[in-house]
């Protein structure tokens, strides 16, 4: 079935991805050709352009015609690749998308500033839209992501982590980059407020729901199928979801056995199995996957302003693929 | 001299340094407290706000009379301390300013994420000013400052750098921000193209200059009064023009010489004193200080065609103090 619905999305935005990477590629104008091999080891990894897709296709919702919507949907692409060479080093990651990280390859200091350099190439294309709002967008949008991570980053480990601030972070760090990749095109088509507000909400939920199915993952996906470690998330002390909730519901003696199994780096594959079968029992999985549905909800709700389009099809699709995707 | 040229310029801005440091301190605006304590470690650590001194006072010099001068002048200063931290992080330099740099006092995550999250502050207000061409410049400045620091890396302790390389750098690393800097003033204030071009050309030289002159401290003045280790600049393996210009005249036997010591993280201070005979020898030093004078000659004829007022006295007497002052 989430195979099913993933070919039917990629058979209709197959073109639209095409145009996606092509602009990718002719837009990252780089000085130097090291800074290029650089990006182009970020950007070419097989990431899912879902963010570039997103603003195309909201455009189009929006009937948006203007000549330049593939090369400004490179802005969240070009935005993401540079968050994600600098988190990988905040994170000490060692893989990506089962390939060695920038910094590892390189070292610490090309990775931050060719990230560096793609922030400010998003930045410079998104100025070529010559509309103040949308690099007031983009850099808010900089400013929340920078500031999630270092929430995550000095909350790490940390056991009495709430259900709010997890929102908070991932708000930050995940859903202000989806809801902008959105809000961007109804701010390109100059549509009514409604309209902008519509797919900013679209894209918040969106972007939670996704960064929630993303966090599941480590506790239900083997690591071969996710290209990193095993409990990649746990072992970086990043406590998610279906642990904080988890752990608020256990008794005693299990709450003390997942906090031991929690602050061990080192811990077995049998430990970490042995947490899953309490993050099943406490329904912490389960939990995670109704509230991602929830804000899966709102995010279709959102829409149904828009008349029926095969845009507005493609999107509610991609919402129920981001709750369904195995990875 | 300096000390009088130094106390003239301070005594006519001293207005306009107070309105900065509130700016600053008002306009940093994070969500979370340890963000401001970062950020404000960098920020208010001594620095001389020349950035944003030469926004306003260029703004003046073009008639501007815009309320928020001062707040859209924090734009330079931000995206100075954003770049500091990660240049600082790039270098692995351990102390700035006489203090420790942010990435010892807390950690490299830290200090890229802070780093990232000034730079987003830079292009919000940047924002605020209703003009996308300045955020073209903003951007623009990112590109470069970022690039220059990787050709930098990527050179290091390269003998063969020629003076060309060496130009290049610094005009990315350093003088397109003050370019900049000078720049977004003429486009606040709407003036004709040959007055955006002035102060545009008056900031490239000055940023040279100024440069050049800060590369010479390092063989000119000893390392107290700079706040950090003797020849610094060598033993993160960075040539600078007073080195590159007496390697290329030095004979074969001094030029070996200075190649063991420049080869040398470790010299000894006899070492690096016998290294700056040998520059003083081949006239590297007075090279350096020539050149230096020549981009502040061209920095002084580019604002020539504006008509004389206070503001323009003092931009030409900061001028022949970037070139003089000993630190």
């Amino acid at each position: 079935m989430n195979e099913d619905l993933k070919q039917k999305i990629l058979s209709r935005v197959k073109d639209d991805l095409v145009k996606i990477e092509t602009a990718l590629a002719e837009n990252l104008d780089p000085y130097y050709d090291l800074v290029a091999d650089i990006a182009r080891h970020i950007l070419f990894s097989g990431g899912k352009r879902l963010r570039p897709l997103l603003t195309i296709l909201c455009a189009r919702l929006c009937g948006y015609n203007g000549d330049n919507t593939e090369k400004f949907s490179t802005i969240f692409e070009y935005l993401h690749a540079a968050t994600l060479l600098h988190d990988d080093l905040v994170d000490g990651a060692t893989m990506r998308r089962g390939r060695p990280v920038a910094h590892s390859v390189w070292d610490n200091p090309t990775a931050v500033l060719v990230g560096d350099f793609l922030l400010a190439r998003s930045l410079s294309i998104a100025s070529e839209t010559g509309k103040t709002r949308i690099i007031k967008v983009i850099a808010g949008i900089t400013e929340n992501m920078s500031q999630g991570e270092i929430q995550q980053l000095y909350r790490k480990g940390a056991i009495d982590l709430s259900e709010e601030e997890y929102l908070e972070v991932i708000r930050r760090k995940t859903a202000v980059l989806f809801q902008g990749a959105c809000r961007v095109s109804a701010i390109l088509a100059d549509v009514p407020g409604n309209k902008e507000t519509a797919l900013s909400d679209f894209g918040l939920h969106l972007g939670l729901a996704f960064q929630m199915a993303d966090d599941l993952l480590d506790y239900t996906v083997d690591s071969a199928a996710l290209g990193k470690l095993v409990g990649a998330d746990l072992r970086e002390g990043k406590l998610t979801l279906p642990v904080i909730y988890a752990l608020n519901r256990a008794n005693d003696g299990d709450r003390e056995r997942m906090i031991r199994i929690i602050q061990n780096e080192d811990f077995s594959t049998e430990e970490f199995e042995s947490l899953i079968t309490l993050l099943h029992k406490y329904e912490g999985i389960d939990y995670t996957r109704k509230t991602a549905a929830g804000h899966i909800q709102r995010a279709r709700q959102a829409i149904s302003i828009f008349e029926d389009s095969q845009a507005k099809e493609i999107l509610l699709d991609i919402a129920d693929y981001a709750l369904a995707r195995k990875m």
